[in-house]
């Protein structure tokens, strides 16, 4: 059978009854789909014209009748029975998000574990039949006042390297093992790569390792998203045969891309890569090594390993120097990841007299309060609401998505890239319910309220946009006249329902951190607002609808993509690598499943 | 090109201008070839029929003229012009050789370095989510009173291994890194492997290291040969473009089939073989772990180490389990290696009280002589004539040599398999020039006597055996009727003088050993004969030739493949490998080149 994928002209043939998402997968024709192939998220439409298995009760409710007639099918759902021709209309392709790469790096002190040891060995004689390895121990004794350890690779290059420069040969030593000997003083750059591996997007920043600089930045979306959006679909993917090892691959594809584009960029080559510092959550960190993240999705939610680990380059098949260190900064539990780790090493909160808290909302969301006295995290699965999973129109923040929204007597928005509107992002759906609720199209409970009181209320302009009744009422956003595809955009009472449970989630997570640590709102003195929460979605909306209580004596700071940075310091120093290996007995963690008390906060928190 | 060697029937095509050894090489056709393709050895004699480049003064010196009446050539100095029939004659075959694989381990208390770690783990709970590495390390903490390290190979196994069998786990450590764990009670055996890699010969020996109970034994032609049968021919190939590479990956190639084999034989997998211990010279120390070996061939004539070594299987290539770990015993100098440590240490001249000297003649002749107060090595590069190099009619200790001779009023000799003679090697050229010396058809002076004076003594039969005179002058030793393919066998005045060359380095550097330890014969208790030595030459003809000297006060023990049993010991024993990392303190190298008292020790050593 062949499948012809338009706009892309890309052709694939198939055998079986695969369905078309599969096709598409393999052939990297990238179809949006959020739930992992599950048939509730309907994103994944395609127009698709050929011998197709029948419509499912999935799609039967994702699809119009319109759209049916006009040959929509679920990606997901419709497999393949002939030669068939599919269309991937605008909304459903995959694009390039906006990635977080502001956070610029703490004022930290260099203090690099990659360094140069440059050694003049004295030439052995009959008389003195110094091996080069004793060689090297009486010159770095002399030096340092310590032996080192050479690994093979270094042992293989020193023959040569030190016989090649009269005798003037560099070690490169990365923590306590030397990797590399070099002759003359070594080359001309000591490179290294921090990652913050996202459950949606992976960054690598290439730095110089002597000077700090950053050299170039680099991101993707995890192509892990294929085997299911979040991380619990992509956990029950890795229990499948084969399944870790493919989502092992496709992260260590991604991340092999980022440093070839990186090192492109930086005019290196991967080979010259000795060191990296990889943070993400603590399914991204099993993931990526290969380890079996079934018990993080199951009571009582063990991880395999919480502590700092060390491992070779050339174990993970990474294509960088085969010695080089590969740094995991530690997890806090099996829901709150060294991403965290890295916001609180690079927020200082740990360090801080004043109470502080910090607020990393990616796609999943996680939470820190406290000071250098104790430090709480909990996490919270509240994350993909505002990545745009679950609510009918939402969408990642991409070129077409509607990031701001205004409302007084009617309706404005603006979108990524000026686009035409194909959906709505975090922070523009969290405006867009804050608008509505001070409009009072909204009542507190959630309810959106019918046209009649609008037009009571004189709103004439947003009363035209309520639709439906009851539990299938809507607001019209955009216009299908204006959207993307000649297709409108509404806000159904369900999204609404989605982002009150998301951000009565994350809500009662701060006030259940609050009361442990026996502190009140007037206690907080500085709120860090890391990742998608601190760039993009506005404060004044999040306090709006109550996704954060106001702190009346908090300065609030947004602190970018703060796990990043907190990659990029322990990259760079060993005393702050150190500090992030220290947090793991410092910081507590807070379950939140099962606790009564949380399930109270959270349904107070729900309303508006 | 298309090239036919009979008789094994092998077709190979080829294009260029190749030699016929090149030819035969690339196709698997085992080829004798001492010098490495020089045109000096002689052995590679071929019947060649096709166009062929004219023959070389090598070959016009090797090949007499019926010889080349009959279409002999030198396959290494013979190139390819055209189509091809090659013929290898008997005589010019490789076949197995004769291994030694006797001496038997020593006494030694097992003290394994590769052990399990039975562990009992609790489950966690939503309370305690302790995660798995932590849980681990509880668990060792309460049996062992320490933690320990796991390996990324070992962390993935865990979550797994943990849950199958409720919460019981066994811990696979080697040294100080868990490198597996499994559910239960672990793996049924765990095997390690002892490696003496020679110049000529590779041996490998299974054991089980907690019973300590030998498995199986393989052993192979170090297939280096190829490119060279001693070790500065390797070195010097080893600096050509790729050199290294060819010779690293033919070691390896021998080292992977013996192990495939050793494994087979014992019904287990290759994965696993979690130990590997290696000794050999300092030249196949290098070679194996790829390093450039050429300093080793000038002076100051300097290894790059000569610590003991740690690798990781991976590291290598090698498959057996990844993380297994492969300790390189320390070479004591560039040219007295870890197979010279493992004949120290399983000779336990280091640990006895009475003067005793080890003498080990493989490719190399080294030796090494002392007690636990001090001990002096040295190393000459007397082995090849022992191994059939660089003697007209010598041959390795394969079906066919003769290894045995006796001479009273004729000479008598016996084969190898009972086989028709092909040539002599070591133990019967040390018998025959012994039986020539007590005949009187040898001068004290080493030369050959003429006809007229062995008839004069009443030796006729002898006397018939002599040929030609002054340097020509050979002794017939084997009738062409007798010899297979009809060839007789003779040794030569030139044959002698190459024993004597061997013989006397040999003996000089006895000599200087006792004199710089300031001992005379009568302070040596003991003697121990190792390797080829031990095993098959003659004491009384070893004595006779003066290869060593009579020593009135010592006792002489053979003992075996001494370094391949100081490899097992190392296996089996922590407390033995920690020994042999020790002796690179306690012994000593004597360098003998430029030292003006070994030329005159070794002038008059010479002498019969």
């Amino acid at each position: 059978m062949r499948i012809r994928f338009q706009p892309y002209g890309v052709r694939a043939e198939a055998d079986g009854q695969p369905t078309i998402l599969e096709v598409a997968q393999r052939v990297g024709v990238e179809i949006e789909s959020v739930c992992g192939g599950g048939g509730t998220c309907g994103k994944c439409r395609v127009i698709a014209r050929g011998p197709l298995t029948p419509l499912t009760a999935a799609e039967e409710e994702a699809l119009s009748p319109k759209e049916i007639a006009l040959g929509y099918r679920l990606a997901c759902q419709a497999a393949v029975l002939g030669d068939l021709d599919v269309v991937v209309p605008e909304e459903s392709r995959r694009s390039r998000v906006s990635i977080l790469s502001a956070g610029a790096i703490e004022e930290i002190e260099l203090d690099p574990w990659v360094r140069r040891i440059p050694l003049r060995l004295a030439a052995a004689t009959l008389a003195d039949q110094l091996p080069d390895l004793e060689n090297v121990q009486r010159a770095a004794e002399a030096a340092l006042g310590r032996r080192v350890h050479l690994t093979l690779s270094a042992l293989q290059q020193l023959p040569s390297a030190m016989r090649r420069d009269g005798g003037q040969v560099t070690l490169i030593e990365v923590d306590d093992e030397v990797v590399m000997a070099h002759p003359g003083a070594g080359p001309a750059r000591l490179l290294g790569i921090a990652f913050d591996i996202g459950t949606t997007t992976i960054v690598g920043y290439l730095l110089d390792l002597e000077t700090g600089e950053q050299l170039a930045v680099s991101s993707q979306l995890n192509p892990q998203t294929r085997y299911g959006d979040d991380v619990v679909s992509r956990i029950a993917y890795a229990g499948e045969p084969r399944g870790l090892r493919d989502l092992q691959q496709a992260v260590l594809g991604a991340v092999t891309e980022i440093i070839a584009a990186t090192c492109a960029e930086a005019a290196a080559a991967p080979h010259d890569v000795l060191a990296v510092v990889v943070v993400g959550n603590t399914t991204m960190h099993h993931l990526l090594l290969g380890i079996d993240p079934t018990a993080l999705a199951q009571a009582p939610y063990v991880p395999a390993a919480t502590s700092a680990l060390r491992v070779r380059a050339c174990e993970l098949g990474l294509g960088i120097y085969p010695d080089a260190a590969v740094w995991m900064l530690p997890n806090i539990a099996g829901w709150v990841g060294a991403d965290t780790v890295g916001v609180i090493l690079s927020s200082r909160l740990y360090q801080q007299d004043e109470l502080g808290l910090a607020i990393d909302i990616g796609t999943n969301g996680e939470m820190a309060l406290g000071s250098r006295k104790r430090l709480l995290t909990c996490s919270t699965a509240a994350g993909p609401a505002f990545e745009g999973a679950q609510i009918s129109c939402g969408m990642r923040a991409a070129d077409g998505a509607i990031d701001r929204v205004e409302i007084d007597h009617d309706v404005r928005w603006h979108t990524i890239g000026e686009a035409p509107p194909r959906g709505v992002c975090g922070s523009g759906l969290v405006d867009l319910v804050a608008g509505m609720l001070s409009a009072g199209v909204l009542h507190p409970s959630g309810r959106i309220e019918p046209a009649e009181k609008l037009m009571a209320a004189g709103r004439p302009e947003l009363a035209k946009r309520i639709v439906g009744e009851g539990r299938s009422r809507q607001m019209l956003l955009v216009e299908p006249n204006d959207g993307a595809g000649g297709r409108g955009l509404t806000i159904t009472q369900r999204d609404v329902r989605e982002l009150q449970l998301a951000k009565g989630a994350i809500r009662a997570g701060i006030e259940i951190l609050l009361k442990e640590l026996g502190a009140s709102h007037e206690d907080v003195r500085v709120v860090y607002l890391a990742g998608a929460f601190g760039n993009y979605i506005s404060p004044q909306s999040a306090l709006a609808i109550g996704l954060m209580p106001a702190f009346p004596n908090a300065r609030i700071e947004p602190i970018g993509n703060a796990a990043g940075t907190g990659a990029r310091m322990a990259l760079l120093s060993r005393v702050e690598r150190d500090n992030a290996e220290r947090l793991l007995a410092h910081v507590e963690y807070a379950e939140l499943s099962g606790r009564p008390d949380f399930q109270e906060q959270f349904a107070e928190a729900m309303l508006f």
